[in-house]
C-alpha cells in the first residue's frame, strides 16, 4: 500500500510507493568501477597543471606550503563575465547579459579521493572556502543569488573526476528560490504563528528520531519525512540562521564531521553512488530573516526523473524514508575525529 | 556571450550558454541502435499476451475487429487503489493513502514502431484515447488532477520498449501545478489586463516566426523563447481552452498531424532521441478558466540536470532556441496526410 506524504518545506507531494519499494541494497551502484590513480598528468586540477586553469581567486596551503585547495574561475563559465549588465525587454521577451560569476573549488590535490574519505581538516578546508567565496561573491553588487553545489560522479553531471565543487553567482534571482522563500514566508506568518518552519521540522525530526542519520552539537542529518527520492538527505544547522556565510568556526568543524560521516555512509552503504549536493542559503543581507533557514540537501542519483515528475512536480520515492535512515545509521563507521582520515 | 532569458510562463530564468553552445547535430543520439522485431513473444503489450495485463478499460479496434489500441490499469501502479481515501495529520506530517488511478495506453499492436512513424489515424486514436480516459478519470470524485505523459526510450525513464503512454489521476493537487496556475492567474489579473498569458505568448511566437516549427488551423508548435533545455518544444492550441478533454474531433485531427510531424522531425533530425512529453491541462470543471491554457510540452532527453539546476531551478540551455527551431524546420519530411504513414 503506497502513501502520499506532504513535504511541507518544498510544498511537494511525494508518493512513497511501497509496492514498488526496493531494499536499500537495490540502490547500490552496479556499474563497473575503475581504479583511478592519485595523480593524472593530463588532469587540469592535478598539481603541476596550475597553468591550465585561470589564476587562483583563493587558496589554502598545507604545512609544507603546497596548495591544499584552490578556487579558480570556471574556464567554461555558464555566464558572460562582462562587467556591465545589460537588460532588454521586448514585450513578453526579457533578457539580460553579463555579470555572472562561476568558480570551481578544487578540493584536494589528490585525484582519486572523495569527500567521504578525506581527513577531517581537509573537509573543513572545503567548508571554509565555501564561506569565504560566498562572502566574496556577494560583495559584487551585480550578484543577486549565490549557489554552492557539488556534482559527484558521471551520473550526477560531472565531467571531471578530480574532486571539486562549484559556486555560481547569478545576476537574477532564481524563480525556484523565490517560490521556496514564498512558501517559507507564508508558513512563518500565516501557518506557524511566527515560528520558522525549518526549526519546527528539525525539532520534529529530532523528537521522532527514526529518520535521523546523525547529529552533533551544531547540526542534524536526516532523511526528510517526505524525502523526494531515495536517500534524499537534509543537514540542518541547529542554530537558526538564514545565511550559510555566517557559519562559525566551531560550526564548520561540526558540519565537516557530520557531512563527511553522512557521505561516508552513502559511499560504503551504497557503493560510492553518484550524488549532488547543494547549499541553500540567502545572502548576507538576508541573514537575519526569521522565516528562512539555510541547509544542505544531498541527493544521491539512484533513480530517474520521467514524464510524471516533469508534468506534476510530484515525486515517486521507491524507498521508505525510515528504512533508508536506519540503513545508513547501521553502516559501520570507524572514524578518527582527529583528522587522520577514516580507517576501514 | 551568454544571455539569460525569462520564461514568462514557468517563471524560470534560463541561461542560454552560447559559449558552450552546441550545434544541433551534437545532440544526436550516439548510442548504438538495436533493430527491434515487430513482435516479441514475451512482451506483455504485444498481441496474444492480453492476459498478461489487467483487463482493458478502453479499446479501439481496426477494420478487422482486432485491437488497435488498449488502455489497461498499470500493473505496477504508483498508487494504492483502495476505494477509500484516508487522510492523516500528525503536526507537520501529513499523509494520505488510497485513491490514485494509473493506466497504460498501449498505442499500437506493433512492437517496433513509434509515434513519429505511425499512420495519421493511429496517432488520432492515441489522442482520442487520451481524451476519453481523461474524462473518465475526472468522473472519479477522489481524483484532483490528471496528467498524461509519455516516456520514450530508456534515457527518458521507460522500462518497456513497446510504444505506450501513461495517464495518472492523483488524489492530491500537485504543488508544481498549483505554482504554475498561480503564475497564470497573477499574469492574467495583474500583468496582462485580463489577457491569457498563453494566448499572448502564442501570438508573439507566431509574429516572430523564427522559433516556430510548424502550425496548422488549430495548433502551433514552437521552441519557446526561453526554452528550458535544447529542443524543448511546446504545442499550443490556437483556441483558448483550459482543458484538453474538450478538444474537438477536428482539433484532434490537426493535433495528430502536428504532433507526428514534430516527433518525426526529432526522430529524423536527432536520430530517434529519448524524450518525454506531457499534457498540461486543468480538469473539465476548470475548462472555462480564462487564465489557463492547456498545452503539450515535449522534452528530448539530450542533457542532464545537475547541482546548479537542482539548487536554483534555473536551467542552462546549450542550444540557441532560434537555431534549434530552424534545424527542425529544415528536416526533410515527406508526409502523406491521408493516413498511409510516412514515406522516407
Amino acid at each position: 500500500m503506497s502513501e502520499i506524504r506532504l513535504n511541507v518545506i518544498t510544498g511537494d507531494w511525494v508518493v512513497i510507493a511501497t509496492e514498488r519499494a526496493k531494499r536499500p541494497e537495490d540502490f547500490t551502484k552496479k556499474k563497473e568501477k575503475r581504479d583511478l590513480p592519485p595523480y593524472v598528468p593530463t588532469c587540469p586540477f592535478c598539481p603541476g597543471n596550475e597553468d591550465k586553469t585561470p589564476p587562483e581567486t583563493y587558496v589554502l596551503k598545507d604545512a609544507e606550503g603546497k596548495w591544499a585547495l584552490r578556487c579558480v574561475p570556471n574556464k567554461f563559465s555558464a555566464f558572460s563575465n562582462e562587467l556591465e549588465i545589460r537588460k532588454e525587454r521586448f514585450g513578453l521577451k526579457q533578457r539580460l547579459t553579463g555579470g555572472g560569476l562561476h568558480e570551481v573549488i578544487i578540493e584536494t590535490p589528490i585525484h582519486n579521493t572523495t569527500t567521504a574519505l578525506l581527513p577531517l581538516p581537509h573537509v573543513e578546508n572545503i567548508l571554509v572556502a565555501y564561506r569565504e567565496r560566498m562572502l566574496s561573491f556577494y560583495k559584487d553588487k551585480r550578484i543577486e543569488h549565490v549557489i554552492i553545489f557539488k556534482n559527484h560522479g558521471e551520473g550526477a553531471g560531472t565531467s571531471l573526476e578530480h574532486p571539486h565543487s562549484q559556486i555560481v553567482g547569478t545576476p537574477v534571482f532564481p524563480g525556484q528560490v523565490m517560490n521556496r522563500l514564498g512558501e517559507a514566508i507564508r508558513n512563518y506568518y500565516y501557518v506557524n504563528f511566527g515560528d520558522c518552519l525549518y526549526c519546527l521540522v528539525l525539532k520534529d525530526e529530532l523528537r521522532d528520531g527514526i529518520r535521523i542519520i546523525g547529529e552533533n552539537e551544531s547540526f542534524a542529518a536526516f532523511i526528510p519525512y517526505a524525502a523526494l527520492s531515495p536517500f534524499h538527505i537534509w543537514i540542518f544547522p541547529k542554530r537558526h540562521s538564514a545565511c550559510f556565510a555566517f557559519i562559525t568556526d566551531k560550526e564548520i568543524s561540526d558540519l565537516a564531521f557530520l557531512l563527511r560521516d553522512v557521505l561516508f555512509r552513502l559511499h560504503k552503504g551504497l557503493s560510492n553512488p553518484d550524488y549532488n549536493y547543494v547549499i541553500r542559503s540567502l545572502s548576507p543581507n538576508g541573514a537575519d530573516a526569521k522565516y528562512f533557514h539555510w541547509y544542505i540537501a544531498i541527493i544521491p542519483k539512484v533513480t530517474q526523473i520521467a514524464g510524471f515528475e516533469m508534468g506534476t512536480g510530484m515525486f515517486i520515492n521507491t524507498a521508505m524514508p525510515e528504512e533508508s535512515a536506519k540503513f545508513l545509521r547501521e553502516v559501520p563507521v570507524e572514524q578518527d575525529n582527529k583528522g587522520n582520515g577514516l580507517k576501514f
